[in-house]
């Protein structure tokens, strides 16, 4: 019986209720060492953009299927808000663990937000093919071990709060890649994973709002807002260039491709994203965006020719070279220009210190990105267990399975 | 002649025409005791967040009929401007006449604008059913009336003023109910009354916009903004998160069903917008979220299943239940915490003052809506007289008796 | 062969690359005295609603064909990104020529995306016209020219800067109607420059966007900001009622007419630009917003029946009276504003300076949109030489000649 097979009432609401009621009891018997959250703050402008961006524009923004816009809208606004949530009961945690600091409501907030592009680059690897329940599941463990992860890199590392932040798309791409190589591959014949001109409409409408909100993402947590803002500004101005250019040069015809647009355009944004509040010349944020675009466009064609058939990857929405292999990018960038910077300064002297600095920017991305791929890999084997009701490749890219479609006369 | 019948060219412009006159004249010749317009003011950004999620969240919100597009977003935009220039001149004529005091330009805006969600809450309950002119003539009528209402919670029951502009959901909800009952019901074969999987989508963009900029709204007037703003933030998100919850457990086959979702998520912050700048700890908000949204849900399915067929109400976009029951619930919530908090502060000895609070907010809550509901049907009454052409129930929920559709090539 | 002559892989790019050469080259080698970068500025949350409503609002606006979705808002965003890194360059090189001061980042950035305005209003007038090779030289041809247009009113007329940059719309729609008079008229039978419902429904959106965003357009360069932005919202508020009230009076059946909505709204805006900072009473930034409303539906239909057959013009999206008869209406109030007001404070007394005030405005209109006009003439001649592969009239309006369709099963 297909019918009761997919429905989700024994399994969605109590899950949800039992992390509301876990959450609500986390904020009845505070912990008594954490912060007041009404702490003073001006954050509100930026956290307004970020919140933006996330909800509605990832939202739209992953809206490139045919069959499945209101579960791309409708699953990342709940996924967001449900992990914004979880995300302070996280904090707490760490914060009653002694591992972390205690910070004002509204920069805890802001935080939380910007750890859930995280779970929102990730869901857009298992677009279409993991059921709410799964995606939950997923985005819980991702969230809490994101937070793990950071939590290493600035205890044993040594890394500044705000930059362990912003491996955010580097963790969330590759977490979501190794999810996704879990799951069974739709069948060849599936044509419900390919978009229309209006699920192409309403994705490039979202696109726009993340480029547009970009800067205020780079921006939030760091002290440096002003040359964060126009470091992204222009990164993401010159990758959104290239992106078009690129486009033409590698279609077929000549022509632009509309999923080029959209993945390259935000290139800029996530290769600038260690680096925005450091660099003190645009031409570098420039270059960077130029080849954060450059990346994402090759990287589009060689993953999806070679990588992904070799490995059975399927990356319904590209966030492998939309998000990770810019990251990728930025985090190298960010130590060739660390070690240039310090060794001008230095005058090429105090090798060890140099080397320190290697040490441990490299540390850190090689720390997240294995965290990344190797706890993903057990989130997706466990993903797929019977218990959690997989779907079944052919109910693959349908809202059909998830949603009442009063609008259609055949009943389900 | 059915084409004669409905063109407004009599009507719409020489109604909009007298008011703009009037508010011209209202401009050049100023009340002399009438404060300056230019006054200084910091409240631009949130009153941008506010404009925009009255004009386009609103306007996309109610985006819910499959032919009714270009009437939802059009109309609730020019219903909105009209309004907020009308409430300039009511607001002046109030201050001439002593009963209230004297404000700045910006914040007379932002006091006017949130004053039309009033109006933009009403529409969607006649949603499709009123023609353009009766939409202009009730939303002056109500405009009026929410004023006069404020201005007897504020005289008579020294409610704080920015405290009576925050039952403009309440007013809003019920008078547009009000309304509703005296037009005529659909016949029951009519199909343009619901919405296709395109309007859904287009309704979520609005939601989402309404949902995102709600901490702006609640926390515009209010003295503690920051606490409005993380109060509210979490209500939304506690209430979006048991608006999917709730959904599957009460909908058909376990799904999520989009109209709850449309509903619900946005009952948090109605719920909390009488308390949001009060409330002391996250868990209470988050506690009103939920409740929120579960009388949102429940409210729905015992609505419409029992109340709208005896009462012969036909809530073309579930006005009662999205903003109607929250608010009443807020108003509730209000009152017992103020009582148990003021209960608290004098240990529960001061019994008579305990009485006076909750006269005073019981008062404040059934003159609104007794207010509401009474004028609400006289402005049906009125509406539906042969004068202002009421629309044949046929032609209910379509587009096109007002617009051209120069895109069809049958003339109409 | 059809599919070779509309490659533009030997075009776009190069074209791109090189400009995006010499950008690089002007920020690695910089002129030594041009200003820091990153200079301190708080414009950064104008600056964002600015971005936001030129790429956003503007793509969408000129969604308005049925067939030209992708370009309207994709080849929109582009040419932006692309002007505001030019104006850079170019507005680099007038400090080097020492005709203009030096500014900080973030108010340049500023400048160059309301700079852009005018590119993206010409974009309007040869929508779906003009290919993506023709449109990047445009606009870039108009940046310069619009800059030197600035440099002269400022420097020979003593205009001040920030109302130099007020001619945007002035400029932008007749440097747009000379381009698109060189182009070739479309046969008479294509029905694919007309809308549908749906792209009238995202264009409604982008207007939405613009109008919501324009007081903070008007306000951004100005000092006193508290006038600008709310003459700008009474103008926007009063032209936005007229339009509907108009639509009526004018349409036939005495329906609303949704381009009628999505030019008149706008109107308002377009008209005060140039007096929103310095209008001491709001009745008189309503009557601007209240004339523009009219002369852009007035002009709507006398150009539209009589002016542009006679010319041969095809104004695509309406630039012509949706942004060039309101700023001839707002330039010409302007005058009569500055000429009243000086007047009465020197009580009529001295004429001399009258006449060098009027002489100056006067001089600065029509140099404005004499340069506009020739120089627009000369790049349309320009554009349409064989080098730039000129589309044929039968491919105008379509969004498949420069956009894969995957979604199509046929190949082209």
């Amino acid at each position: 019986m297909p019918s009761r097979y997919l429905s989700f009432r024994c399994s969605v609401p109590w899950l949800i209720l039992l992390l509301e009621t876990l959450l609500l009891i986390r904020f009845v018997f505070r912990f008594p060492d954490v912060g007041n959250t009404y702490s003073p703050s001006s954050l509100y402008p930026e956290f307004q953009d970020v919140n933006h961006m996330v909800i509605f524009g990832f939202g739209f923004f992953l809206m490139v299927l045919r069959r499945y816009g209101f579960s791309s809208t409708g699953l990342n606004f709940l996924l967001i808000v449900l992990g914004v949530q979880c995300s302070l009961l996280v904090e707490d945690l760490l914060v009653f663990l002694g591992v972390q600091e205690n910070k004002g409501g509204m920069r805890r907030l802001a935080e939380a937000v910007v750890s859930m592009t995280a779970v929102a680059i990730s869901t857009g690897a298992v677009l279409g093919k993991a059921n709410p329940v799964q995606l939950i599941v997923m985005s819980l463990v991702e969230l809490i071990i994101f937070y793990v992860s950071r939590c290493i890199n600035r205890t044993f590392l040594q890394v500044p709060d705000n930059l362990t932040l912003m491996h955010v798309h580097l963790f969330g791409a590759y977490f979501g890649l190794a999810v996704t190589s879990c799951f069974p591959e739709p069948p060849p014949g599936l044509d419900k994973n390919r978009s229309t001109p209006k699920s192409d409409l309403f994705s490039m409408l979202g696109t726009v709002f993340v480029w547009v909100f970009w800067p205020s993402f780079n921006s939030i947590l760091t002290d440096s807002k002003r040359e964060a803002v126009l470091n992204t500004y222009f990164a993401l101005a010159v990758s959104a260039v290239a992106a078009f250019m690129l486009s033409v040069l590698t279609s077929k015809d000549g022509k632009f491709r509309m999923t080029h647009i959209h993945s390259a355009v935000l290139a800029g944004g996530v290769t600038i994203s260690y680096t925005a509040h450091s660099i003190q010349h645009p031409w570098i944020a420039m270059i960077l965006g130029l080849l954060g675009s450059v990346i994402t466009i090759l990287g589009s064609h060689c993953l999806q020719r070679c990588f992904n058939p070799a490995f059975k990857l399927q990356d319904t929405s590209g966030v492998h070279f939309t998000f990770g292999l810019p990251a990728v990018l930025g985090a190298v960038a960010s130590v060739v220009l660390c070690v240039v910077e310090e060794g001008i300064s230095t005058q090429w002297n105090d090798l060890s210190s140099l080397g320190h600095l290697i040490f441990v920017d490299v540390g850190a991305f090689c720390q997240t990105i294995s965290i990344a791929l190797i706890t993903g890999l057990i989130t997706g084997l466990i993903l797929n267990i019977k218990l959690l009701k997989t779907v079944h490749v052919s109910k693959y890219f349908d809202d059909q399975f998830y949603w009442e479609f009063p609008h259609l006369s055949v009943g389900f």
